[in-house]
């Protein structure tokens, strides 16, 4: 049991969270709310996606985000780069970190981005070069690494052979997705063990989903792996695309409460942060899913 | 880390959690849950509460339900007695089991029941005099053992003090209540070691609040140490009296997921849990709190 002195929060809301919402938000409130984030002290936003606005009407004003935004000093604005179009799109706008998106599942691979895992990887390779070359940092997400809503079951194994291929090709970072959120602490310890093998502890990052409620018990078991960052949307934004109703992204204001607790360090203002989880919530008309958000704002 | 083989699982909803619901629930439903509760393999209902009806009259049928219940074999349906009248009463009633509850912190004491702990520890003792000699076990409560909602911080070795207090005085069975769900899980490990010194691991429960939503971390903490009974409420019915609006109990499905997760065995059959979850929300109209319900649900 090794905690890790501090962690990285990289800031999902934006992203990962408005993508999912049902219509697209104006762009003045996703700038207003990645300005905020940024004054809660988070260091690490993803705040756009560079995909077709056919398949993704909610990220469509990419390039008003990305360039209209109102950059502070120490903090990295990413963007998802699914392909070499988006990634020059993302240049253009002056972007310093971009993010492809892989996954543990054959199926979910088929149905989230119409081919295999093996093609996948092979239509990042010129994104990874073309970033490599405009000195951009890029992050691999690879998602079901705890279970697939078409297979069920991955093997740990099958994480990692993905896991490995994507920092191998240059990745710089390597985000584990619980995209359906069905995982529980020592599945999830099993699973980064296996990935560990193939890439460094400190080049892994945790995207936990909370549809099942075990988020926060999964982050604790994988911290005492020694992972040291972690992914996470402020308010629980986004739901679960997989279950109408249901959670999706872990809450900011419930891993920087529990990172608190343990005494790891994090840079964040939690005050800060859940007053930018209870405006947001009030501003799109959605409940706030951060526990410690409705507690605090309860006092 | 040693986790136990089997976990068994103190369903608080009928008591505690319908308890704290601004209206009295109908003894009909009230009976209904309990006997869903018993056909999903909970083998441990705590049924109701013997106060007096002018402080929670919530409870006030707790004769109706006591004598109402369809026993099932191998279930242990257990009452609330805070003083020996409420015993008496219970005991008419053929209670087989019933719980006293003190309080790790002195303001707490005074504002909920009004005394001092000591005072309080006085007043029990007839209970579990007359309890033994009725043949009836009796558990002991601890409140405010990871803070309070007037003092803030509690020390563990007052937790230590009160359980040790209880477990001398006859308590087969201490339930350690983190009664503001605003602890997180070294802070319960450490709550955890100072009690264990006094009272034995196999004799302790942990009865965690999910306000802060920390409360699954710290259960998977404590199950790290070897605890082997949860306090859980269906579909985390009761909600937190000391913030509007935000959790109290953990939800026993998220509870029972978790723990099919580890390898432990519980006897319950979740999805008829679950099933009961949704049933009495919609009964009763409230939210349900439990992610694995709403996940379940909406499959």
């Amino acid at each position: 049991m090794a905690f890790p002195n501090s962690v990285r929060l990289v800031e999902v809301g934006p992203r990962d969270g408005l993508q999912n919402e049902p219509e697209p938000i104006q762009t003045a409130t996703k700038l207003e709310l990645i300005d905020r984030l940024g004054a809660a002290g988070l260091a690490h936003i993803e705040a756009a996606s560079f995909v077709s606005p056919k398949w993704v009407p909610q990220m469509a004003d990419h390039r008003e985000v990305m360039q209209g935004l109102k950059r502070r000093e120490g903090i990295v604005y990413s963007a998802l780069t699914p392909n070499l179009k988006g990634l020059e799109a993302a240049l253009e706008c002056g972007v310093e970190e971009v993010a492809v998106f892989g996954a543990a599942s054959e199926s979910f691979s088929q149905k989230n981005i119409n081919c295999s895992v093996a093609e996948s990887l092979a239509r990042f390779a010129p994104v990874l070069e073309r970033a490599k070359e405009a000195n951009v940092r890029v992050r691999g997400y690879v998602s079901c690494v705890l279970g697939c809503p078409y297979e069920g079951e991955i093997a740990p194994a099958k994480v990692a052979e993905v896991s490995k291929a994507l920092y191998a090709m240059g990745c710089y970072e390597i985000s584990l997705g619980d995209t359906i959120g069905t995982g529980t602490p020592l599945k999830a310890k099993r699973m980064l063990e296996a990935v560990a093998k193939d890439v460094p502890m400190a080049q892994l990052a945790a995207h936990f989903h909370d549809t099942y409620g075990q988020a926060l018990a999964n982050l604790y078991a994988v911290l005492e792996e020694g992972v040291a960052v972690i992914d996470s949307s402020v308010a629980g934004l986004g739901g679960c695309p997989y279950a109408k109703g249901a959670s999706g992204n872990v809450a900011s204001e419930d891993v920087v409460y529990l990172l608190q607790g343990l005494g790891i360090d994090t840079g964040i203002d939690l005050d800060k942060l859940a007053d930018t989880g209870s405006w947001i919530t009030q501003a799109i008309g959605r409940p706030n899913r951060s526990k410690v958000g409705v507690a605090l704002a309860a006092q």
